[in-house]
């Protein structure tokens, strides 16, 4: 699928203020970028580094006044939408190094706290079943609810609460995977198809042999995601970070499909 | 410095139980390994893996019955205290890629709800004074009382307490540090001179382009510390995790100076 | 039904310490006191004073050295078992103003925090069948396991945990009765059949113009309960709460019936 | 002191709700109601109970449409300013038994919490000094800021943060007190020469036989203030209660003095 990305932010930034930066597609085995473009105005010289797990990229800038930042990309993902649940689940001590930061429980992840809840509940399940019931116990039983949550609810606000929004379910279903002993992390995403239009949040989880995408909220087709950035939380993928204070003029998000009749 | 490190561990495992052990000495600039001996009983085969940020290294295993970690170690350990205070501060647009997972919040170091407070208490010193004065008032604030907390017990939990062990007074270090936006991550270690003998756990906060060894507990020497392994939180550096039940026997750690007169 | 009730509390109290004791049966309609007697070795003079809501009585003193407090009494309960399921619910304005302390979230409760929850789960249900779902939900998804939890342990712990023990049955369901409006309070309670034998602590929820006790572990029949107080949380309703430190020796609880053939 | 109060309420209220309004003057012996009306448009016939501790009234009705409640009143406070720092404290069980629910911790007052801090901070100070140092305290460390703090914030949320609102203050004060085993309960209150005009919250705390008023932000004088209800929470003594959803079209209130030259 060849998907057409537009992104702007537009804030106003009184005081001069640091900001890190996370709107770009990465590049991966399952999408290439065919087209890409950052441009960026109101701040100092960019500087990009390296995003965790060495995924994707951020742009660190010093950023005053108007700040406007544009993307613009053409991506062509090919991602084969695989039966999860008949992958196997690794057992800790044999995962790979780079996935065991993923098994431990973080700031909104509390997965330590959910450990008795899953064993009763998803004990039974072997293979990627277990994380299929996980994903279907959270899109049963929380409601999606603009509005419900903000930046500091976790995990264990939204089990209790029963609403949420897309945040909200990844950082449910990285704690109840976790919680499995099963590594899972967030995942910041242009998606095809979600309405209204949006920066997404799902989850990647490792079943034989690979990061796999999961999306409890079932808002977007998997095979219609662009990654951006990994992390153990949605503060780690962030599409903007802003050290001090600023204001939101507006913000647009387009995904369209190119290859579509 | 040379020290001589011997640590035992012994748990009674009932159960098959995978297990992540975390007890070697790390060979970094500054600590180098002239000896340097793991031997495991109760186990079967080792896989060991490199630590967070290329750091040190794990061990994976299956353990079952009477589980034996035997750890023996010389290293020398040549690191110069230097005045921290006078160490300058990186801005957050100015951070090398490897530290920024260091300054979001984690499970245990919830540095989000400190920002205020941080401003309030700190926000007039510059430069390596800012973490001065943190470990200080941590110092002077936090009494060290050993059954004061346990391993669920997070920054905010010391902060209201005020009391913990290392591993609280480590946390609450990071969250101040992550909330005036300097990266800090924990850090367990061997350290001389600490009575009674345990792992130890202390941040390193990034000044002056490199990572600082801070211990807000002052409990021990910081040129007599030998880093075992590095991570967001105390769980990250647990010295041993055990994926199900086990019975501790016994636990002795011995860190001897063999150049002293 | 006539039971006898044998309780006996002992305690080494290193330092003169203040005491509130309340394991005494109240007198109430349903329950009446034959015999009652408080025997109390190792206090200073007592003070009884009324429990809240004007029922039961506690027994204030300071207590010293080898504190021994024993209770005997015969009390016939003349308890109906009424249909729950049919009786109405009051609404908010309509409450007697006793009621109303009940309404609001307490320390352990935290009802506010289940409005959603509750409202997704039982609004369906009119009249005390809502009460019945509520008890019915929290036995069906609760595990009742001794040692997991403690004093500082919250409804919404449980909820999390979903293990906790009669304490933490009765916080979960007085939380979903507030959180839709029921009042519902913490009663501490003598158990026939309670095995083992302990202090039992259910709820009482305002029904069709009277308390209704209910019993989310059903660990013991209803008709067999002497209540000893009332509370808000189990903090409210302790048996002995000790202001100094203390040392349990013993504590034995007897209950058993008289009339039975 | 002579003081005339005018207060109004206006919502709109789309469904028929319950409400409980706490708007009244309590008649106390040191605050006499010369004159006051309450006069309630928008909602079905109005039921009057007593408040908490036989101070004040509730009033209770089923509300719908634009609701507006006016409440005027003139009263004659004669409250004398004592020295709180050399009243006696006394000791839990010598308490009469109407204070005992107010040394517990309850939903905004977790002063289980608090009980090292409190040891350790004000530990060397008798009688109603322990009082004065800690509204002192508050004073000193927590920052009065409108709109720091929501209806969810907990004395431990506002001790953390150091930022908060006069039931912020309260909160955290009355936490301090239960926590010293001291009885301590919210108060509502119109307050003379606060500035903006609001509603108020302050503590009362047992000192030498009697309630005693502490207000920790130091916005009103005590001799101004008039009593509207007690209880252990902010939630307890809300000015209005809602059972469902309303929209806040206007609210103001004055406190004027009419005895002044």
């Amino acid at each position: 699928m060849r998907l057409q990305i537009n992104a702007t932010l537009h804030y106003a930034i009184a005081e001069t203020a640091d900001i890190i930066l996370a709107i770009e597609a990465a590049q991966t085995d399952d999408q290439i970028l065919v087209e890409d473009l950052l441009l960026i105005d109101g701040s100092g010289p960019l500087r990009p580094i390296e995003g965790e797990d060495g995924i994707g990229q951020r742009t660190l800038a010093l950023a005053r006044g108007l700040f406007m930042a544009t993307y613009q990309a053409v991506v062509e993902v090919t991602r084969p939408i695989p039966d999860m649940a008949q992958m196997a689940l690794t057992r800790p001590s044999e995962l790979p190094a780079f996935t065991i930061p993923y098994i431990w429980p973080s700031r909104y992840c509390q997965s330590d706290r959910f450990e008795d809840f899953v064993k009763r509940e998803f004990s039974g399940l072997d293979d990627g079943r277990k994380i299929v019931a996980m994903a279907d116990w959270i899109y049963d039983n929380i409601e999606y609810r603009i509005g419900s949550s903000d930046g500091s609810t976790t995990a264990v606000d939204v089990f209790v609460k029963r609403q949420g929004v897309c945040r909200d379910f990844a950082h449910l279903l990285a704690s109840f995977a976790r919680a499995a002993d099963i590594p899972a992390r967030l995942v910041s995403a242009y998606a095809w198809q979600l309405d209204p239009p949006d920066f997404h949040a799902v989850v990647e989880v490792w079943l034989d042999g690979a990061w796999r995408l999961v999306d409890a909220t079932r808002l977007a087709p998997l095979d219609g995601l662009v990654r951006i950035a990994v992390g153990r939380d949605a503060t780690d993928i962030a599409f903007l970070t802003i050290f001090g204070s600023a204001e939101l003029q507006s913000q647009t998000i387009e995904v369209r499909r190119l290859d579509q009749v």
